[in-house]
């Protein structure tokens, strides 16, 4: 459990098994995908029960543009991409969840979308680590 | 031009081109992509020269938020969808646009994504025209 995580949230377990914890913003959990294509990072707010940002209170609605701005900027700070996808597509995995990538003209799906289907391509364990810290840090 | 349109506010001609006028909504024109596979809707911010969300200043980012949550209720009201999908991706068009789009078990693109590159399928006038009004009834 993260430091801080609300406790009776129970995160989706596609979206479990897919990503990789990076902290906890107050509302949501924020992961990175672990698909080392495409900086890939998740917003999960931590409510149970809600699958269409519009069912978030007002609050929580104020609080995730706060933490998605947040998120959006540090990416593109991070990476030095070209500009940052934000995708709410709750089809398959009911429980509302924000993917946020950074995307560049050099990508290879660039300027198409990333959703591919294609396997994900796991981090190395040493890009990661450095990669995460750097995330950290401008957040 | 929609009454109340900012003047200096020029819409991509891309954007313009694919979509149809629905109403103004403060800071956002709303406007309904023509392609009648999809009831797929468009906010644009007027504002020149912004290309990501968190380049908005913060009161306007809480305006999207209110603007997007009204459209997306709306949208799913008058369409019974099972969920809305929310989008921004200015990769090709780099005028910050949110895509908000009706999705269905039933529609062919189910549970993927709609941007299948093939050309969008103008509305019949006949059915264009209740769709609107439905739609702005609800707003």
């Amino acid at each position: 459990m993260l430091p801080g995580k609300k406790s009776g949230f129970e995160l989706d377990v596609r979206l479990e098994r897919a990503s990789i914890p990076v902290m906890w913003l107050g509302l949501c959990e924020l992961r990175l995908i672990n698909d080392r294509r495409w900086p890939w990072l998740l917003l999960v707010p931590q409510r149970n029960d809600i699958e269409e940002m519009h069912d978030l209170t007002p609050l929580d609605q104020a609080m995730l543009t706060f933490e998605l701005s947040m998120v959006s900027k540090a990416l593109k700070q991070v990476t030095d991409c070209d500009t940052v996808n934000i995708s709410v597509a709750c089809n398959a995995v009911r429980q509302l969840h924000i993917d946020v990538v950074a995307r560049s003209r050099s990508d290879p799906a660039w300027p198409g979308p990333i959703w591919d289907g294609e396997p994900h391509q796991p981090y190395m364990r040493q890009s990661l680590a450095p990669f995460l810290e750097k995330l950290r840090a401008a957040l």
